[in-house]
């Protein structure tokens, strides 16, 4: 149960400590709005719905997978579930290793008995898929979330600064493959910090994959919390080195997006407000997901997660009323690179 | 009477505290003047004389419209009265809105008593447009305070930040167009800090409106100074995450000049001496709006009002004689950007 | 005498306070030397000789003209004497004035007494030119200190800075000219902070002006000083907005260079040590003038004074060094702009 | 014995103070790696091996040469051979001159006693080879070690900053041929922190040298330890003028790369973790030099010493598996600069 061990520390760091890249760089930073000071709209006419993987949303915004860890995962999945049911988006639900590992966990991952609507993304690490009955690792994971879509998270930076960590990246492009042949489920290929480069969107492109976040630096650095959990100075060293590793954010997405102009794509890694989002969602993402402040207000409360949310709503709202964007396709017309 | 109590509480926020853009970036940072050394000028020399629709000041330095309260509003206006008309400038007045509903208000307003030939600009926000007797309304205010020009104030961000504000920003353009074929005084445009793109000036240009101030963003920060009257903390966030909304006032107005090479254009928003003052009109402003810092002088005394439009005269002559700058109009042969 | 009264304020306020450009910017910054790791040169190879205006000089340093006041000045001026004829480099004083008007001051001014050999430059203000006599003044200012040549400061932003300052600046370039024709002195134009501008300089080709220190902004702020030593608040606040007006002393010295590639030129403002010396050479100056540094070393003491010449040549000499620089000549061909 | 004094006082200052380019910029920061997110490699699979003259490593790392004076020296040199050897990396050795004028010292360097397979780089300055025995003092440094190489460093900017530093910089090249053709062991010049210009490149490829050690700008200064380690204020104020002085490592690097496709090349200067060695590597370097973090390091123990290297190739091995780069020359297929 080290894994385990392991992620409830992770939970506290991620809440009391500065986990983030440490200049905060997404990319974010160089796109500026151009506002529209007469807009000609009401914000009864604002359209904020997306569609991602065939499914009608209210907001482009995806509640993040993140793991909560075994004793608080239960509440903090629970709070989660209930925001995105109560905004009508997506959400997707931490490692579920622990639970294909000891089943009697299953129920922490479970989120739609308190939100029966949800879309809800399952997940597991690329390690499972190194193992031999990985294809039936991967539909169990569905099964035990009635999962939507099931992402599999690479974090390559992740494991070979841990000591414990995975060491043999080989062979995932291949089985990746033989899982989107064989589960009916959409696949979802997911970074969590590095970005994924264009290079490496490319052989995804070729394994099937539905859809991509790209996962890219600028938030949450797992590189670092590495460290900082860690009781080895070596480590932490390493971890200080690689805090900023990775492409940020927004170049990610728009290099992909370049490479892949109808792939579904979810921008991740530090988007904290609904004008980052609205920035997003005009460089090209169909999902914009958000971690670490959802994390933190679920930590609180039910109504803390709610008003979370409710904030970067209205980001969201003022952003587009403030451009004159109707829908959020028009908001790519009013942005400004610099 | 609640837009009143929020009007005071502003006053309050605007005098102690940091109201202005985090960064206080207007553009005007990269403009630099060439100092010619041997100026063969004298002061008598200098003609800061300007003329804006139809009126010769001399200076070309707008007193910004600026709501001053119920309370100490009518204190503030006749010390700004006082102040602009011993040095021949124009002012604006606050939004009447209150005075139109509560004509007992109406005295706070009207400035000519103190000031027989002050230049007033009346004022009165676009949500006055929307309602039925918009253009009965427009002609109030301007009998009000026998305004030479009117100007409508579009804060889109302010209204969309605020929780009471208006949410419907449609059918703006039609109105104003009426109201500038139907009123003899000539209507002002005015932002409040997130400046006019030119996408925005092209399609005021059609509406028949005599001026447009660009009002940029760098200085006060309309949006922020709805988080810091907020209880909310919901709102509070909002307001810090679009504090630097906006187009920088020095950006705003080579745009909208270049698109309209005769058109009367004021720049305000973070013209805080008359340095700024001198590189705004090399950019091509005719007038230079200052607000947040007559506000606070005003809120001093008398003199204190008087001593700050002093000082920025100076400064602006200070900048006219270095730069060998006879008249405004010479200034822009000065110039270089950075 | 209340000229006097203001000079010897200002020896404390450039002793005491923080007196230059905020951000000590001169351009010099961004110009870098490569290295020659090799240079095959022995430091007794090193040429630091110049000439200018006829005499050759063992370093290409100029203590510029500094007034010291009536109190402190002839102690300053022999301290700083002594020190320039030890290290054979020229010298300018500080403004005559003072002593045209009151005769029994000149002895404060007549540095060859302790160094007779000194090459001493005269100095007067634009101020003077103005007078009717002012051909006459200038005569006697270059026979009171048996000047080599005469410097003229033109410093128009300290005087409109200056509520007492002086309010015409007409008329210079005509009389400039008469001067030139009139004395066999070389006259040397002077700007001490705010640059000169390649318009001003083409206006001085014109004058028969037999040098020009281009006296660039980066170092001490005479507009700023105007502040420090002001009791009006509006004088203070005008000297903060202007504190960093000008010309950044490396880009005046590149213009002017440009436009007259015989001039000899002085660069001067801002120049803080022998790197910069080296730059400033590099960039086309035949003498690099220093100022503040020089005179708080003489208000320690002509050992003093000794030690911050001796510095500054060490570190010319190692930038020579370290560059393959046999004579000042070959510095330019190291440098890198960035 | 003053140089020996002078080298004891360099270690701890060097253990203790801030003696490093003020900004450590080293060029590298610029340099970027685009991020593999499926590498398809394993740990196992990673190839860190490099050749330098003749000889195969474990990874492209040098303990770079550095004296560790007549006290400390002999413990220092034990511990960085031991690591060295246990990472099979070459190591070289700090100035043989004291050993060379006091025979006893010897002992103090040969560092094969306790790592006989080591790839020791012997160390002498070009002061040597201005003495009539050069050959012979080059000889003897190789004996002494048993070197496989002899480092011969370059530190004009620091002689000339040190009051008693030598000062004739002349007919070096032509001795330096004469060393290369008379001694079979293989010869390298190094820079100590001004880098190597181009044009310095290519005087040395004439002269038949085996290698270059860039030792660029951004680490660990000697012109500023100088002023550090004096009580001349004046040789204070002339190390901090120089502080930042010389070519950044990865500037002066990729510019002698470009001239010398094939030459063997050390990249040494502010190299502080295994990250920016594989930027290095990126760029060109052969081997990576690695200075005061191993003095320290060394300066607290054996194992404190192994641990430091351990960091780094970790450091290093993270960033080929997260860029995918099965062996060193794949590295430069993943950067990006900025
Ligand atoms: C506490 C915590 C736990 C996480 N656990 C997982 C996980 O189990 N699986 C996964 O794919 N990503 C996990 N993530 C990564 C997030 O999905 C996301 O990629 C990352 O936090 C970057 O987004 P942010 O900057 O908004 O936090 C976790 C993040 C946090 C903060
Ligand atoms: C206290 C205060 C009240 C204001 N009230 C109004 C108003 O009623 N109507 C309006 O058009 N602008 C109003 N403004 C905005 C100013 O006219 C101006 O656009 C803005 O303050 C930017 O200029 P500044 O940076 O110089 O302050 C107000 C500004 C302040 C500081
Ligand atoms: C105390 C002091 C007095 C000065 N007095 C004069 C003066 O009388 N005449 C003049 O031409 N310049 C005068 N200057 C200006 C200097 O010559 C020089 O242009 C200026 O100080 C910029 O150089 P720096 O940055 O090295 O100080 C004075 C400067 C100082 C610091
Ligand atoms: C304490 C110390 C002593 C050194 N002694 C020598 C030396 O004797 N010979 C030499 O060639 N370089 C010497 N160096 C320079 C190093 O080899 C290296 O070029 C320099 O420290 C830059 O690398 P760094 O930034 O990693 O420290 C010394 C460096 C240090 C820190």
């Amino acid at each position: 149960l080290l894994g385990q061990v392991r992620k409830d520390q992770h939970i506290e760091i991620c809440r009391d400590q500065d986990v983030e890249a440490s200049d905060r760089f997404t990319g974010f930073q160089r796109v500026q709005f151009i506002p529209e000071a007469l807009p000609e709209l009401s914000f009864d006419d604002l359209n904020t719905e997306q569609s991602f993987l065939g499914t009608c949303f209210d907001y482009p915004i995806l509640i993040t997978g993140m793991t909560g860890g075994v004793d608080k995962g239960t509440e903090i999945n629970r709070r989660l579930a209930l925001a995105a049911e109560a905004y009508n988006i997506p959400m997707g639900v931490g490692s579920q290793r622990v639970a294909l590992d000891n089943p009697e966990y299953a129920p922490i991952f479970d989120v739609k008995k308190y939100a029966p609507n949800l879309f809800v993304i399952g997940n597991l690490g690329f390690a499972q898929l190194k193992q031999d009955n990985y294809l039936d690792l991967c539909r169990r994971a569905v099964d035990m979330v009635s999962a939507d879509a099931l992402a599999i998270h690479v974090n390559v930076l992740q494991e070979a600064i841990q000591m414990e960590g995975d060491r043999d990246f080989t062979d995932i492009l291949k089985r990746l493959e033989t899982v989107c042949q064989s589960l009916s489920t959409p696949i979802v290929i997911k970074e969590v910090g590095s970005g994924i480069s264009s290079n490496t969107a490319q052989k995804l492109l070729e394994t099937g994959i539905a859809a991509i976040d790209v996962g890219g630096r600028g938030g949450t650095s797992w590189g670092y919390i590495e460290g900082l959990r860690s009781s080895s100075s070596e480590t932490m060293e390493l971890a200080e080195t690689f805090r900023n590793w990775g492409i940020p954010t927004a170049y990610s997405l728009v290099g992909v997006r370049a490479l892949a102009p109808q792939l579904p794509l979810i921008a991740t890694g530090g988007v904290r407000n609904g004008l980052t989002v609205a920035k997003a969602i005009a460089l090209g993402a169909d999902l914009v997901g958000i971690g670490l402040p959802l994390l933190r207000a679920a930590l609180q409360g039910e109504q803390e997660t709610r008003d979370t949310l409710a904030t970067i709503v209205r980001g969201l709202k003022v952003a587009m009323i403030a451009t004159g964007s109707r829908s959020l396709r028009d908001l790519e017309q009013h942005i400004c690179l610099s």
